[in-house]
């Protein structure tokens, strides 16, 4: 199963950080990219290209001018899941949605999202009915539909590794090179 | 088992939206307050204050000008996990923690996290070793500490409630008030 996220309405001034962590949150919890629509931002997809050029694995991001199009054209082949806040519960849909087998474009919002979105999406999702963050619920959501599985993620081809310790840091260059 | 959150070195105009987004997550995933340090901002206790008073639930936020004596004062009665990308997989140690049956402030930091919170940190807990966001980690976290048991987290004296829906959006006052 694929998974892509399509991130709405991005506005680079105001939305650098949330969109930034969201993105590394994708990437982190096992999506294979993302998409964002609203404006375009070359400085954020330059920080995920390092990001993905440092820590490894095949992470790609793109920008779309038409969120619509690419819902429709994903919707042609794979399923769409919209995560918000209004949905249903995670914990009542998750098992329907992970045996769709489908690849899963995972819609998040941005300011305010138009209600043609709820539409398109096969399904509306609540990761809680409390307000908080796209972040936080997108990062849930790929850990249970992936049943925690993303945890154990190889990252081919990275030049920095994590060493795992109880205590302080260590980090090992494993890009073999000069 | 109670939960508190402490948050490391806010700054209130560069992190005004991670942190708000952090402390949500916080409230949305099953802790029972946050006390964030760096510099106070009454603006973030504002807008945590007015989504506690409409979405319901006692969790509060408070400042500590001193993080360290926060970090002391805690561990004297309770543990801390700190979350960090170099820490031990979530995985290997969350059962561990989960039996510890002590209350628990859960450490995650700012810009720079000073190397004495890893040694005051009872666990250096890695949510994934890969970089993502401080609001991911903090929720995947939690998730996991509670088992899922937090999606169904009632919130008393709501004033707004809302009611899940497949497609739309529905949202009931729910105060009885006048």
């Amino acid at each position: 199963m694929v998974v892509r996220v399509l991130r709405l309405g991005h506005r680079p001034t105001r939305d650098k950080r949330v969109t930034t962590h969201l993105i590394l949150a994708a990437r982190a919890f096992g999506a294979s990219g993302v998409v964002y629509s609203g404006k375009r931002d070359l400085v954020l997809e330059e920080t995920i290209g390092d990001v993905v050029s440092e820590w490894g694995g095949s992470f790609d991001i793109g920008f779309s001018d038409s969120w619509r199009s690419e819902l429709r054209e994903w919707g042609a082949s794979g399923r769409v899941v919209h995560l918000t806040m209004y949905g249903l519960p995670l914990q009542d849909v998750v098992s329907e949605i992970r045996g769709c087998r489908s690849d899963l474009l995972v819609v998040v919002g941005g300011a305010k999202v138009p209600g043609e979105v709820y539409d398109l999406a096969d399904w509306n999702v609540a990761v809680t009915s409390q307000p908080h963050s796209e972040v936080s619920a997108l990062a849930v959501f790929l850990h249970e539909l992936f049943e925690g599985r993303e945890l154990d993620g190889v990252y081919g081809g990275a030049r920095l590794r994590v060493v795992p310790q109880a205590r302080g840091k260590r980090v090992e260059d494993v890009s073999g090179g000069v």
